[in-house]
């Protein structure tokens, strides 16, 4: 795993200072709360307190990583200073508090602006395969959770099923708040906090729902119908999975990010106005990161990097839908890592796979 | 709730902008992940964005707030200036990002630091009842996970079940990563994850779990032998239980925090020295909060605040055991929130409230 400190010695020239908890994870392997890895162009030395002593050093021997405990929270900064002997040290101001950043250059430590979070960007297979495991428990958990859904049971209902099952699976737990939105007002907010709200005939159900696995998140989502479904939302649920995988059959490598994002768009046409959001974000040790797809991004796709591909339309007091999936940028094509289907679905119903 | 407010106007002479999201939710009543609160001498703005614009005005309407809304990210600091209109500005520097203080600053917006979190030290009589309230969840989630526990099960399996109960029972999750810790090795790590461990005869098992309600935290710690305990493990329960009585009958309103902390030490004698953490902390919309109850405090209890009394004794290799209440400080005495039995207790056994 020695690669990963290589990557970051190789992107600035001088000392690095890691303060992001997935900067750490992903250079050193630490999982703790509290640590901060500084890289030089010959060493690189984990720093944290002592709860973390011992996990910190059983989780980093692969990476190449000194690790060095500090006894008062405050002794971290001459500690930093002694590391960097006077370099230029760079490190990401937005992963830092204002606080902390004064502390160090009180110290006489020179900091620059330097963002590692790029060189996460493309995963190594083994990434891949957690990020995978995290997908196939994430699918199986709603597929184990559908039998339940029906007239009257609250989207807290199922939203505590699917976290349970998550967890019963193997999962560490959901990889962010588990998105249950049903009904003409709570399924039009894309970020709807599942509510003690009943389902009721006709409604649509929209489920976003990962799981975590040693650090890693899946991500993905899927749209139910209540009993019967409209002639209305079964046409607007037919152009969304369209767009859905128009954008799909963009993605690879060498493609700009913001046309996968425009392939949606243009296959929801007039529809497209009430798509009120991006169309994916990088997947990995945290939710969102990078590439970001959308109307702006100025990202090319990599191979091996994780995505989502996500369209949603969503009219206030109508109701809204949504259909992700998790996919693995390939050199042709993307890989889909969320094999849940995608046709339309009432519920209730029987397992169909 | 308009008299928040006027507590952080009385703190600081000219604007304050409050960043830390418990702080913003404590003063505007506003919940959700992304939004400022700019408070004036005459006005209040919570800026957020169009996410969260209706949640937002919903939320706030008896706080004596206007809600903005800004449509890019980047706008925000041109609001804040345009808001503060010149003032000199108190800001805390550790709940904000040095990048983010940086572009506050180059638009002209001139922060010195002031930290508001001291004033939601002393709860309100609400504030009090829904801590109750988590705490009453936390309690009934644990009686009802007691049958299960037994030998050959695993930390995480308890785990499990126990926030799935509190979700059951009413609360919005668990109030934080619940700690199950069993055997010589794990139940002697203060912060011990949930791991696949088993449960043996004759391990010691810590349970540390709180529910979260509306927000706000609860915290509370129990420690189970399974099967038998030995005359080690149980004299050390003993002296722990005295401890912490001790501790509990040291809160009250005028007492120095320290003088809580010494009040264990000094109960536990020579065992002190395997007492490796501080005695306790407030509890309130964050789950660690002033004040802090340990060796170096230097706050004094104040009538309605929330704190915990948490002494354990750890020894790698031989076990840990930790007993936690979370109480209400009151004139005289301290008012308990966690009802659930101190006596030592070997399981499998029956409920015996």
């Amino acid at each position: 795993m020695r690669h990963r400190l290589d990557a970051v010695r190789d992107a600035f020239d001088g000392f690095t200072i890691l303060t992001d908890r997935s900067d750490v994870r992903w250079a050193s392997g630490f999982s703790g709360s509290s640590g901060w890895l500084v890289v030089g162009p010959q060493s690189a030395t984990l720093v944290t307190d002592a709860r973390y002593t011992e996990r910190a050093i059983e989780e980093s021997k692969d990476f190449g990583v000194d690790v060095l405990t500090v006894k008062a929270p405050s002794s971290i900064f001459s500690e930093v200073s002694r590391l960097t002997k006077g370099h230029v040290v760079g490190c990401r101001s937005a992963s830092i508090s204002h606080e902390t950043w004064t502390n160090l250059t009180s110290h006489g430590i020179r900091l620059v602006e330097q963002d590692v979070t790029n060189l996460r960007r493309v995963k190594d297979p083994s990434e891949i395969e957690t990020i995978a495991r995290a997908a196939a428990i994430a699918a199986e958990a709603l597929y184990e959770t559908l039998p339940m859904i029906d007239v009257g049971v609250s989207e807290r209902d199922i939203r505590d099923e699917l976290d349970h099952r998550i967890r019963r699976l193997g999962g560490d737990g959901p990889s962010y708040d588990t998105i249950v939105a049903a009904g003409p007002t709570n399924s039009s907010i894309p970020h709807h906090a599942p509510s003690h709200h009943r389902l009721a005939e006709g409604e649509a159900l929209v489920i976003d729902v990962g799981a975590l696995v040693d650090g890693y998140h899946s991500d993905m989502t899927r749209t139910f119908f209540v009993g019967e479904v409209s002639d209305v939302l079964a046409a607007w649920y037919k152009v969304l999975l369209e767009a859905q995988e128009a954008g799909l059959a963009t993605v690879r490598a060498g493609v700009s990010a913001r046309d996968v994002d425009s392939a949606c768009r243009t296959t929801l046409g007039g529809d497209a106005e009430f798509f009120v959001h991006g169309t994916g974000h990088g997947v990995g040790l945290d939710i969102h990161e990078h590439p970001f797809l959308n109307q702006t991004s100025q990202a090319t796709l990599a191979v091996g990097e994780v995505v989502t591909v996500e369209p949603g339309l969503y009219r206030r007091g109508f109701g809204g839908i949504r259909i992700e999936d998790l996919v693995v940028v390939r050199d042709e094509s993307a890989e889909i890592l969320t094999s849940f289907p995608k046709d339309l679905t009432c519920l209730p119903s029987r397992r169909t796979t």
